[in-house]
């Protein structure tokens, strides 16, 4: 599947970014919006203690139609209680209002602390105008919606006569489990919205419901897709195709933007009893630890793979058939260790991206996981987040 | 339950401890001896990836007697096939001869790197003459077994006539399910191998069990206690008491010094929907990295909490339900937040330990685990630790 070089929007997207004064500089708002109707389906966060945009977002997705989508960074708007349902709701309906489009298909999304009251009124002074400075550029969607990411991240890419748009931020609190952090897709193929949500539900499977910066299930992940038709019908496994080469795009751009991260982790389980198992094992190995911090360090000290397998008590395994590569590497062959070339092995550790291999040798469950390594950058990030 | 100022080992236990060469400096190498025979009883981990000692020592503790433990640092013998059984076995078999006790009657361990052959040449000679070394001192054993732990940790306390000695070694790869990384305890309260059994089983679940230094599961988690009887028998209540309270007090040893730990970190959680429900949600909480890093920076970012207990979505919870206390101070009130004071709660914050108490309303589900914040010094150790 071929990206474009350079991100762009299918026809009849616009997004437009700016700071409202949530964050003393660097863009805090943003808004996405389609020209015309667009179907719309949409995954949201499987922590029992979602943030209120989640709340409100779930009623609204339910008719399957969204015009917009308003993001704000900085603060999340979790644990605000009912004030907190309230100033949601205000946040789509200022959008709403600005955008002439109807209060009921406008998703919004908050990112940030946890526990702080929402600026609504910022906000809301925020997108008064904020039609006018609406342009054709992904990038300055993505601008608007980070908190501790690097850089904005979207990403785009033909199928048939339509474009799939895809943008995303990340960086930490993020083990997806059902849906991102907070990914929103644009595609101007027409779909109905009961086709969009079933074909997201597939991709997210594969990709961001794969991905893991540190185990942490945000309170606000969303990812959501907008389909407004202006491509005309498309072939509908192509597309699928395409959404989940997208996703799994946007999920490896993710994980190698995680919070201190410096490199990207892919683990692969082949030869699982089953997929399920499969799953289990290759996220086990993505998030231990001891794995993420041998892949920063560049440290061959590869027993901490067959650890990971291991840890995974529930999974059927037998310890005789595994088998361990590292970027093609064989490092394990059935339980026991190669002769492979230590120093070359070091030296392959200080590439980017790494990965891992492991062949149960149990049965043909397949599954690949997308992390980082762990290193000094996401402590300090994290020990003292809140106060910056 | 008081504890004994300076461990002691109860009557006729002695161990000894000496480099072997396994390391450039310091111990490597430890007996513990009993000087009459000893019931015993001991788990072992569960990663599906056992060590060659685990495979070995389920075998010889099913005659429920042990008169010694010989224990290496360095290498694991982990991922070493046929030949790491062998060497198990010929390290149990050295410690007979010299100790002049049943080879079927000796426990051995190997922490480390995993996937090195051992040394079992070095092991063996440094046996020799280790039996005119032996001392009373339980610390002299504790030292030969720490791998990167920054000291030996050992404990006693009396129960009736008899006394209680726990020796362990924790560190790093610590989320033990059934065992714990290596901890010998000793008594001479007479207790057949059955009730051992029961009691160590009881013992460990509420406290080795509820131990998370980085949520990786060692292959080598041994837990083994030996009963000598000198002191006659004992009230059983009053001695399951006294080990629980001896294992818990290890198990906070062991966090508080879990790899570039600068705090223990305890979570406890009350009216979760049944006892299962409140150990996954207090596990959840202290393995978070979110409110590791949290705990390491001071930083009062206590929606994390909030976070950790809503990513366990199998539990049944309600957010309107919950609320937080940080050592006794309240900070959510069943689902919003406190006002409390922001200062005080950072200097708390600076203080070792850190108790994080969340009451989820549900039920009457009950659980502390213990663990560790996350430091710079967890990623040092662990980028570099096969080299070092």
């Amino acid at each position: 599947m071929q990206l474009h070089e350079q991100p762009i929007f299918p026809r009849g997207f616009l997004c437009a970014s700016r700071n409202c004064g949530l964050k003393p500089t660097g863009n805090d708002l943003s808004v996405f919006y389609s020209e015309v109707p667009a179907t719309a389906a949409a995954v949201f966060t499987r922590n029992r203690f979602p943030g209120a945009p989640i709340v409100v977002g779930r009623d609204i997705i339910r008719k399957g139609r969204l015009r917009a989508v308003v993001v704000n960074s900085k603060v999340s708007n979790v644990g605000t209680g009912e004030e907190g349902i309230v100033n949601a709701q205000r946040m789509g309906i200022a959008a709403s209002v600005e955008l002439e489009v109807p209060a009921d298909e406008v998703l919004m999304s908050s990112t940030g602390v946890i526990g702080r009251r929402l600026p609504i009124e910022l906000i809301e002074a925020g997108l008064l105008g904020i039609r006018d400075t609406l342009v054709d550029e992904p990038l300055v969607g993505a601008e608007g919606i980070m908190t501790t990411d690097t850089q904005p991240k979207a990403v785009s890419l033909p199928v048939g006569d339509s474009v799939i748009t895809l943008v995303g931020k990340g960086a930490g609190m993020i083990e997806p489990n059902m849906a991102t952090m907070l990914v929103y897709i644009f595609t101007d193929a027409e779909l109905d919205a009961a086709t969009l949500d079933r074909m997201l539900r597939a991709a997210v499977e594969d990709s961001f419901n794969m991905l893991s910066v540190d185990t942490d299930t945000s309170t606000s992940d969303t990812c959501a897709i907008l389909a407004n038709g202006l491509a005309g019908p498309v072939d509908e496994e192509e597309f699928l195709a395409g959404l989940r080469a997208g996703c799994i795009r946007m999920t490896e751009m993710l994980a190698r933007d995680g919070e201190g991260a410096t490199k990207l982790l892919r683990g692969t389980v082949q030869g699982a009893p089953g997929r399920e198992a499969a799953r289990r094992v290759a996220k086990a190995i993505i998030n231990s630890p001891l794995v993420k911090t041998m892949a920063f360090g560049a440290d061959p000290n590869i027993g901490r793979i067959l650890m990971a397998v291991g840890k995974c008590f529930e999974v059927e395994q037998d310890p005789q058939r595994i088998s361990v590569w590292i970027n093609d590497r064989l490092l394990f062959k059935r339980g026991c260790k190669t002769d492979y070339d230590e120093e070359a092995l070091r030296e392959e550790l200080r590439g980017d991206p790494i990965d891992i291999r492991v062949d149960m040798g149990m049965g043909d469950g397949e599954a690949t996981a997308y992390g980082c390594d762990l290193t000094h950058g996401y402590v300090d990030e994290n020990a003292a987040y809140y106060s910056s």
